[in-house]
């Protein structure tokens, strides 16, 4: 069976056998499937949909297409969280020690953000002398003696889908849900978890915009995902503004630890607890999720979640006293409000924006070279249904010598769109799957 | 307007404007649209289809995405013909000199065959001492003087085609209507002929197997051909069996020469002629076909026809003796005959394997590098519905050293299925399109 073959089967809306498509990844992987004929085939997935059958198939064999990570030698539970993305969206560092204060083991690979922001590792490389290059020996060791360790993506998980997801990106085939999923549980499957929380975002800064299609691909990914053996829940939160007030790589780990240290409350404190009760409900460490807010909650006035975020810290070789002495985090030389020019109340932000703005100042990458600066970005200082005054600050950028500040100004002025009467704001947590 | 946003435009079903054609086209001739791209175009075309509108801008970018004939200095109505491709399917060497002895001026271009046999410009440089390699301006001379020519397709012809159909054959999206049709029309157009007969295949040896199909393509290439306002008629004939007798190059040379001489008759004649009638009907030479089949059979009579393809041979080089003395073609230094192991009815003809067979035998290319042996080939002793007995020949296969005899025998002895009683015979002009 040749893939052309498969590419007319999938044209006339065949279902393909499990055997065709490890045949399909077999040859994206190896590079016998022909750029031309997988992105054929991804636009045919597109138009004509694949079945849950075949969306399973494709996610335990794109799974299995480049090296899996065997965390038996980890006692107990091990759990993992993905998020689909967002601004100001770093649940990670805050739910990541709070869950293992409680005893869950978290192993968690993440990757270095293309995009608005740096990624997980980015934002933990801000922590002076922190580098993330754990082998996997080495993070199988720390999750067994710390409860938790983060790693980067190696280079060899799930290779077919980094074809995919490159050809994806320019063949207009990016919202498409079988693809979406695949290549999102495909790398979580890949990366041994036996517990996983996924966080889909709905909004202007999410990969589906509408609040239905982001339910859909929550409910197909826990579905999908629960066919693979492993326990999986999403929540749909919402991502109609930056989720925290801080946006950029060391300003994000500020506001972990002002959330750690109990200082800090609002939405990125609130979708973390949600999603952390989550992974202890499914790891049976609670019974209600409910239960596992309140225990976590004890693990911030307790002081546990911050010393485990030290911990953290301490295993990649970062300094442990960051999350005690958060000034230690590099600073932006420069801070420049940006001044509301209109009375009112905020009633839309467009978060891709603001996004947007972050990686002018120099927070996220266009391309995998790209330079960024870990310490600008923007500290967010109204949020929807804000009572606004003409003067006051919007927001306050962080900037350096590498940020295009007219450009970033530009962008975080759009992304404000103003009322005269109080607007209704969204819900937080739009939907729970389990 | 990125390619990706025309990709998500026809991903959705929607209808891509002129302007947007014309920038896919120029992208995928100047290579701004990589191949992954233009592929995905491809499948969504042929899954979400495109309107005649759309078809037709494709057609006529695609047709001046490069270099294009101008016939303006030929006097009078100038014809072309194009057949979708079929086995011992020699038409054009017998309807060219016809009409041409009938005043119509034919400037034909045509193509090297990748297949079972060679294309026209093979069958002719089978004639000694010819060598297509004309230039225009000599093509548009040669024909204003003796009233036909036929050259190869210059390079720089139709070249986002060349893109687009190398890609369809890698990616599953041959037999899509609309690509089918800009695909030939696009070459045709910018041939610059007025008026075009086309003939598309119907049966096992066809671009299209069902009649519905081929059918449904025949009436689309002359809507969509009549709009670009050039005169467009279309035969749906049988290719449910060889057409002519005779498959290869030399062989077919003496199919045509033999017809045209009176001293044959069958299928390849009746099909050429009815093609040729219509060339006559549309160039306003007689008013109805039946008129241009005698007109045509009288230039058989006459012997005009034969002077003509004489004439044609010596305005390329080639020997102006071989139509009356065809014994002047290569021969191939073997024949051997494939006898039948049963008795009963020719019920059935697998064309393609005839085909494959001669393109065993060395009549026919995989590559472009190929070698081809211009004297090798199949000449059929037996068509569908004839008896046969055990014993008796089904076919004689000219052989050379370059020949693959043993496949060649398998894969024609595979292509013959028989019956006791006598089966139906297909109707051989299936349907005509005006």
């Amino acid at each position: 069976m040749s893939v052309i073959d498969l590419l007319i089967k999938k044209r006339f809306g065949g279902e393909l056998t499990h055997e065709e498509i490890r045949e399909f990844v077999r040859g994206v992987t190896d590079g016998s499937v022909a750029d031309y004929q997988a992105s054929a085939m991804l636009m045919a997935i597109c138009i004509n949909g694949m079945t849950a059958e075949e969306t399973l198939n494709l996610t335990m064999e794109m799974a299995v297409s480049g090296d899996t990570l065997d965390l038996s030698a980890i006692r107990g539970v091990k759990a993992d969280k993905h998020s689909t993305g967002g601004v100001g969206d770093t649940t990670s560092l805050v739910l990541v020690p709070l869950v293992a204060a409680c005893g869950v083991k978290v192993a968690k690979m993440s990757g270095r953000g293309l995009g608005f922001t740096g990624g997980t590792l980015d934002k933990l490389e801000s922590v002076p002398g922190l580098s993330v290059s754990m082998d996997t020996e080495r993070f199988i060791e720390t999750v067994n003696k710390h409860g938790l360790a983060i790693i980067g993506q190696t280079k060899s998980l799930a290779p077919a889908d980094k074809v995919l997801y490159a050809l994806r990106d320019v063949t207009g085939t990016v919202d498409c849900l079988p693809l979406v999923v695949s290549s999102i549980l495909s790398k979580k499957i890949a990366a041994g978890a036996d517990v996983i929380v996924l966080d889909v975002k709905t909004g202007s800064g999410a990969i589906m915009p509408t609040y239905e299609k982001s339910l859909e691909l929550a409910r197909t990914m826990v579905d999908i995902g629960n066919r693979t053996g492993r326990k999986f829940a999403a929540l749909v939160t919402d991502m109609n503004q930056p989720l925290g007030n801080y946006v950029g790589n060391a300003l994000e780990v500020y506001e972990a630890i002002e959330i750690l240290s109990g200082r800090a409350e609002g939405d990125l404190k609130t979708v973390s607890l949600m999603l952390g009760a989550h992974i202890l409900r499914l790891a049976g460490v609670v019974s209600t999720v409910d239960e596992g807010v309140r225990m976590l909650e004890e693990k911030i006035r307790s002081g546990e979640g911050l010393k485990k975020l030290s911990e953290l810290f301490a295993c990649e070789g970062g300094d442990p006293r960051v999350p005690y002495e958060p000034d230690r985090l590099p600073k932006a030389p420069k801070q420049i409000d940006l001044f509301s020019d209109a009375d009112g109340y905020v009633a839309g932000i467009h978060t891709d924006k603001i996004g947007y703005a972050a990686k002018a100042l120099g927070a996220g990458r266009e391309r995998k070279e790209d330079k960024i600066d870990l310490s600008v970005g923007i500290v967010m200082k109204k949020r929807l249904g804000d009572r606004v005054k003409k003067g006051e600050p919007l927001l306050t950028m962080h900037v350096s010598e590498i940020s295009d500040v007219p450009r970033a100004e530009a962008l975080a002025r759009e992304a404000f769109r103003f009322t005269d009467t109080k607007p209704e704001t969204p819900e937080l947590i739009r939907g729970v799957v389990e």
